[in-house]
């Protein structure tokens, strides 16, 4: 069943723009246009200000296409035996077909960054070849650079895309607590790892529904821990000492839609120092919580979190942003949760809410969780024990 | 230490293309050029024509490039952190710093493939903005497109490339022994992935000194696997019954290399039918394997797979081709043991060897190893057992 709200939204935009079409081949943007995310990223997605969206796929991926597809018109070709002719041309004959005598065609020439298909081990990509192909197939000369425009349509979620990233959330919840199960001394990064992602795909998958679940988790062992702000961290061999933090970054992906999660657990009793940080970082997050509304501004939301750990005299031990958007990815641009922000909050956008203290003596405690904006305030999705120990 | 037959061949190709300078993106191109295989994608390799390579990324990364680069150059940009500046700016200066007054720089505009960075979850990828940069760092009106040259570059393996593809092999078998101390009559497609990814992620980390380590399963249970000569597969909650068939598809990536492997196991008893399949496939996977010989033309190597297949009284249900190249990608293009294939098989190159026979009535069955091109013929890649049960 189309998405009504985002339709609606997207046609109005595109009225603006004066774009006729948009024609897209990132995973994420395929996952918007037309409802299906898709195995490999071999998929094209055809949505006209006019008329019926067309989905091009390989005719391997048909099946699970047609189950998710709302609306949109499912067009194959064949892929994937030693039979199937030349992918380019038959991808060019089903655009062609789908075209409607277009002036200004839009996609995703500057994105430079995507979630990945289902098959996240290969990538396919939107090149100058693919371009070369679009402009052949609608007779264009050049096409216009969407990317900012389908960037900016995915900040405020509708309703069906807001389950999606609570469902994601959920399941999420499902690897934490195997996380802090696990979280004991002795216990490897890799170990623990490997437990958070198989809890996650084996107990994850079919429940609320969803149909394909993954997990991609980062833990961080002990003096690890006081490097854990980097954006992506190497788990390793390290085993858990006792006294130790061990902290997990957790990114899950359901049909589509990503969360953001992190948690930190001691390994045996916390130290009285592990105690107080945590206290302060979870008071840090309690406060940007609390001022979250539509209307306010992000930049606002950062400082009630780092107002918090500057009161505590941590501050400069508080090194990154307190949030981002998320949902279509692990990361969005927008709204950032940073000193300086210009977003202001709207309902309907989903951001994390992730302050952190890290510090050489003792390592790094970060909290995260996703919030929804409401006319309310924040919605947190899927809210799980944020406890230093069990 | 610097990869130098790799790095002599790239040097002489340049010369003949007229490249001054060849700047990556993509992390198999970067881990090429560099040795490093990227935590994140946004990473630049420069490699002039000559001098000395220079390796453009993220400051919080640095510590895992250093270990890895290959006498390349380490360039990096303030990144992550609430006061870390535009990127854009911080890599256009650096970009300026490393160029030499070329004229013509290839980079990759038409790749429409890749293999992920570490951080599969996030995909960065070079677009037409990546071309923009890189046209006003060097002062360029226009790059060459070097995609082409790039893929052609990376068919024929050096020492250390086989020795990364060798061990994302042996590391594989940890999975596929834990597929098979699992295949029995309840387990479910989830699990059987969820058992085998952690396997490989924390059984594999460290061995061989591989550093990063992850696995990308997939499982077809009973009649799904009669579906499992496609590409991508969903694993779903499915439980397998005693006589059914689990079909393993397997990716490994260890260091940024990547292996390509398939095992098919009986539930309990393998019924006669499913014996007698699965001894023409084996036997049809040692035919192709004989042939393999420096001089030998891929087809060839397809067709005695498919001899045997088809005086099997199968060949139709064999839809797909014998292998195709890997190691730098789970799939690469070149060598395709194919029918019609136009590719000569030399020494270094690599190739998975995978026939398969897909029944409705029985399920799938196919076995896939990956081999190595050799003076001597065929060196399969850490060889394990393809029983059908255990």
């Amino acid at each position: 069943m189309a998405d009504e709200v985002r339709f609606g939204r997207l046609r109005e935009a595109m009225q603006r723009e004066r774009l006729d079409a948009l024609v897209c081949r990132l995973p994420e943007h395929v996952l918007m246009l037309t409802g299906y995310w898709p195995l490999c990223a071999w998929v094209y997605a055809v949505f006209p200000l006019e008329g019926r969206g067309v989905c091009i796929l390989p005719d391997t991926e048909e099946q699970e296409a047609r189950a998710e597809l709302f609306g949109t018109e499912c067009q194959t070709y064949p892929f994937g035996t030693k039979d199937s002719p030349g992918q380019e041309e038959s991808v060019l004959r089903l655009l062609k077909s789908a075209a409607g005598g277009w002036k200004r065609v839009g996609w995703e020439a500057g994105s430079e960054t995507s979630a990945p298909a289902w098959n996240a081990a290969e990538l396919q990509i939107p090149s100058e070849r693919s371009r070369r192909l679009l402009e052949q197939a609608f007779g264009l000369r050049r096409l216009v650079d969407a990317s900012a425009f389908l960037r900016a349509e995915q900040v405020v979620k509708t309703p069906p895309e807001i389950e999606g990233v609570r469902n994601a959330n959920r399941i999420a919840t499902l690897g934490i607590e195997e996380f802090f199960r696990r979280a004991a001394p002795g216990a490897s990064g890799v170990e623990l790892v490997a437990a958070v992602e198989a809890a996650v795909m084996a107990q994850g998958t079919g429940r609320e529904g969803a149909r394909r679940v993954r997990a991609f988790a980062q833990v961080a062992v002990g003096e690890e821990s006081a490097r854990g702000w980097r954006p992506v961290q190497v788990t390793t061999t390290r085993r858990l000492a006792r006294g130790q933090i061990a902290l997990l970054e957790l990114a899950v992906v359901a049909d589509g839609f990503w969360c953001d999660r992190t948690r930190a657990r001691a390994a045996g009793e916390a130290t009285p120092e592990q105690r107080e940080i945590h206290a302060l970082v979870r008071k840090a997050q309690a406060a940007a919580i609390a001022v979250v509304r539509p209307g306010v501004e992000a930049a606002a939301v950062d400082e009630a979190a780092r107002k918090v750990i500057r009161e505590g005299g941590r501050d400069r031990q508080f090194m990154h942003i307190t949030g981002h958007g998320l949902g279509y990815r692990y990361h969005e641009y927008a709204p950032m949760i940073a000193p300086g922000s210009r977003d202001v909050l709207q309902v309907g956008m989903i951001h994390s809410v992730e302050p952190g203290i890290y510090d050489p003596a003792f390592g790094g405690i970060r909290i995260e969780d996703d919030v929804l904006v409401t006319e309310g305030g924040a919605e947190v999705l899927a809210p799980i024990s944020s406890e230093l120990s069990g």
